[in-house]
């Protein structure tokens, strides 16, 4: 069998389970929403970290759904189309802030700390090497572990053809797919934050959500890492060059992906339905991994409802993505960084969340009078 | 000199320290933002973690201000007006919740110890007997430190003449300024978050937000804890007719906070003025804090500023009162709960972000290329 007979395979595999997996637990859900109503609270009033917790049960059939054991995957590749100036950062960044993540000084390390997650960052596709990999560095003791899974030295520019191929589409998703599995059989996953890095991949990911939805390439393209009105005017024009180019097909969602996608992305899909597939909850980032859970979900629609859209970020398609996913983003911070940084906020909440489900008094252990008890 | 003219000049000498503090410190947030900028980051791309870190920096004149001694205080009281049916639950589920605040049993408590923050509680107008108290009862070691200081078993109905005499609504004015000057003597506080604890003192905060805003009382009263649209309607007349019997002066917000308020809101007004004379980031929690903050704001408008909005909550008077207060709610997670359990929520946020300010490695030390370096 030859790797990209195994690549489909193992996709269609993850694809076939997740069908199968049925509606969210409707039992477990109501064991945790009874359970939260017996705390000393008036029932309902902590909101939505009540549905975080109802939500953790729906995925994943327990109504005490573990959380220890917390991951965040950042999936990093460069973009062919960054050479077309659509980013305000020179593509070398994307190799220059691996390097940073697996030292520990960039903002995903600081947050998934904060979080209490472990980190994982993969090489999925970067275009230039990565500074001072295998020497020391500077530690600053929360460094990222590095996955070398490299496809290629980043993708061709989308304007001039596909992206990629779609052979080396389905080896990135293939590496996400491997990666849960990894980390499953390493001691286990209870929860998984996404993120990524790679310059110009907000214009991949515009691209994907205009291919995937029929929107218009101006209404789903913003200013990704701070470009102007002149630059951001420019990036909608290569978008808007580069499906006319390829001319995906909105029913081929892996087809989009290898035309005007990226390999990181491409990761990210492999991660979700790995993920999913194993009822492990996941959490989203900000648009990028919302473009990437497009294209999962599109594959399979019953992969959206165990997804966790942790906030909304101030890209203008995020919104729409989300929307179609069928998701409502738990914070609004006007974050716009990616690394993962909305997912592991969004793991401290989680953490919250549970505790409170797990730490919490009873009206009966406590002796407080509930409702109309007067 | 009597108590009474005592308080009076202790809450007169804080209302002209805040007068005097001048606006928020220019050259701190300067420095905080400079400093944020440096970092491995596209500028501004935490959103509004960065603003928080920049707030801190105004308010404290210190751009890299401490928040390791966070403090939680929880004022408790209780509401002749809870006597005319307008809660879900009977009045002595006040003095039992705070049991469970002693004990470590509640939200606040879990929220509180996750954030990282100490919880004091303190009794300034309970009506009953606050069960097990000075007797060991189960300990989740976490409880809060009660504080005694009793001025009344309860207020008034305030549908029967104002709900505490005027000597006792500064009374516990200065209580809350007492507590701040103790906290700063004995270790200190780098942040304060608030909450409250009173069956009925949703009612009480909707009238005083009527009585300061000239605000239809239906526009600012919800549901509090959960009742029906019936109680609700019930709850509205209840408010009006205080209003009709009071006739407070909106000029007056201590006279509308004796009028209408609660002992607990009057020791919450006290929190914030001596917190905010000393420098100290006031985190708010819902409803009943944010009507503690439009009295103390009105007193003395140079305080709103110095105060940071955690969430807004499903009351519907909360985003009022916040819209003139000129603050911008963080989170919006449809939390009713008070107890401070939003303002714990954002004790963690300001953590990350503070972190992020003083963790993460600057364009320079990761050699990091910055935008147009290319």
């Amino acid at each position: 069998m030859s790797t990209e007979a195994a690549d489909r395979r193992a996709i269609a595999a993850a694809v076939e389970t997740i069908a199968s997996l049925g509606p969210l637990d409707a039992v477990a859900m109501e064991a945790a929403a009874a359970h939260l109503d017996r705390l000393t609270k008036p029932p309902g009033s902590l909101g939505r970290l009540e549905e975080l917790v109802i939500s953790l049960a729906g995925i994943t059939r327990r109504p005490n759904a573990p959380v220890v054991r917390r991951w965040i995957v950042v999936a990093a590749g460069d973009h062919g189309v960054a050479r077309e100036g659509v980013s305000a950062y020179p593509p070398d960044v994307t190799a220059q802030m691996v390097a940073n993540f697996i030292a520990g000084g960039a903002a995903i390390n600081v947050l998934a700390a904060a979080a209490g997650a472990s980190l994982v960052v993969v090489d999925v596709g970067v275009a230039t090497q990565i500074p001072g990999t295998g020497r020391p560095g500077p530690d600053h003791g929360r460094g990222g572990r590095l996955l070398c899974e490299r496809i290629a030295d980043g993708t061709a520019s989308m304007t001039l053809g596909p992206a990629m191929q779609r052979t080396d589409a389905l080896r990135a998703v293939a590496v996400g797919l491997r990666i849960v599995a990894d980390l499953r059989s390493d001691g286990g996953v209870d929860i998984l934050g996404l993120g990524e890095m790679g310059i110009g991949n907000t214009t991949a990911a515009s691209a994907i959500v205009a291919a995937l939805t029929g929107a218009a390439v101006s209404r789903v393209t913003g200013r990704g890492t701070g470009i102007d009105d002149e630059r951001r005017a420019h990036k909608v024009a290569v978008i808007e060059h580069a499906l006319e180019v390829n001319r995906p097909d909105p029913d081929d969602p892996l087809g989009v992906l290898a035309a005007v996608g990226g390999l990181e992305i491409a990761a990210l899909v492999g991660l979700m339905l790995g993920a999913v597939a194993a009822r492990i909850p996941v959490v989203l980032d900000g648009f990028i991994t919302a473009a990437a859970a497009l294209v999962a979900a599109t594959l399979q629609p019953a992969l959206a409802p165990r997804l966790i859209a942790s906030h909304r970020s101030t890209e203008p398609g995020h919104a729409l993505v989300l929307e179609r996913l069928g998701l409502r983003p738990y914070l609004d911070l006007g974050l716009r960084l990616g690394e993962g940084s909305g997912a592991a906020l969004l793991l401290g909440l989680v953490d919250s969340a549970c505790r409170i489900r797990d730490e919490m008094a009873t009206f009966e252990s406590a002796a407080v009078s509930g409702p109309g008890d007067g």
